[in-house]
C-alpha cells in the first residue's frame, strides 16, 4: 500500500490537507506531520518513526515544504531505505495529481505528477495576456 | 507598497504562513485569505473587498492554490486591475524567493521567483542519485 506524509515547518502540511478535504474529500492514506509546533514532540524522532513504520510491501511517499530545509534534511537522511520517496517543494496540483493518478508505479507516478504540475504554477497576468495575443 | 494575500481553499494559506513565520520571521505585509472555512464569510465579497483596498500606488500581489480552483477563478474576474498581480500554484521555495528578493519591480519580482522556484520542487530520490553519479 501506498501512503502519503506531508512534512512541513508549522501548521502548512495540516492547512493543505484541509484543502485537499475541500476539493477531493477525505483522503485516508494521507497524514500531515507538522514540525516545531508542539515543543513536546521530537521531530527527528518522529520522523524516524514514520521511515520504521514503513513495512515490506508498503510504500511512503513524502512531500516537504522546501529543499535545504530542516525538515527536508531530516528525511534526506532515509533515500536509501526501500519504499521510501521524497519530493520537496509541497503545492496543491502536485499533491492533487499524486492523489488522483492511476498510475500504479510510484516512480513514474511522483515524475509524471511533477511534469502535470508545471503548468499549473503560473503568473495568471501572463497567461491572460497569451490568451488574448491568440486571440487575434 | 507591494501587499502579498495568499488565499486558499481551508487552512492551507493560514499553514503556509505558520511555515514562513517559523523560517523567515512574521511578515506584517502577507495576509491569509481561508476561503470556506467559516460560513458566515461571503468569499467573492472578502475578494472584491481585497482588490478594491488597492490604493494607488499600492501593488498586490495575490498567490491562490490552484489554476481552474474556485479560488483563483475569483481573482481572474479582476486581471485588468492595475497594481494587481495574480500567481497560482502557492508553494514555499516561490513564496520565499518573493519574500526575500531585493527585486523592485514585481513583475520582475514574480517571473524571477518563478525561476528560481523550479529547481526547488524536485524529486529527492534523483537529486541524490544525480549527485552520487557526479562523485566518479
Amino acid at each position: 500500500m501506498r501512503k502519503i506524509l506531508l512534512a512541513t515547518h508549522g501548521e502548512f502540511a495540516a492547512g493543505i490537507l484541509d484543502s485537499v478535504r475541500i476539493i477531493i474529500g477525505d483522503e485516508e492514506k494521507v497524514r500531515a506531520l507538522c514540525a516545531y509546533v508542539n515543543p513536546e514532540e521530537n521531530f527527528s524522532e518522529q520522523v524516524k518513526e514514520s521511515i520504521e513504520g514503513i513495512e515490506e510491501r508498503d510504500e511512503l511517499v513524502v512531500l516537504t515544504d522546501m529543499l535545504g530545509g530542516s525538515v527536508n534534511n531530516e528525511f534526506m537522511r532515509y533515500l536509501n531505505r526501500p519504499g521510501f520517496y521524497l519530493v520537496t517543494g509541497l503545492n496543491l496540483p502536485l499533491l492533487i495529481a499524486l492523489l488522483t493518478s492511476p498510475e500504479a508505479d510510484t516512480v513514474r507516478l511522483i515524475q509524471e505528477s511533477l511534469e502535470e504540475m508545471k503548468n499549473q504554477i503560473v503568473f495568471c497576468n501572463e497567461l491572460k495576456a497569451e490568451e488574448e495575443n491568440e486571440d487575434f
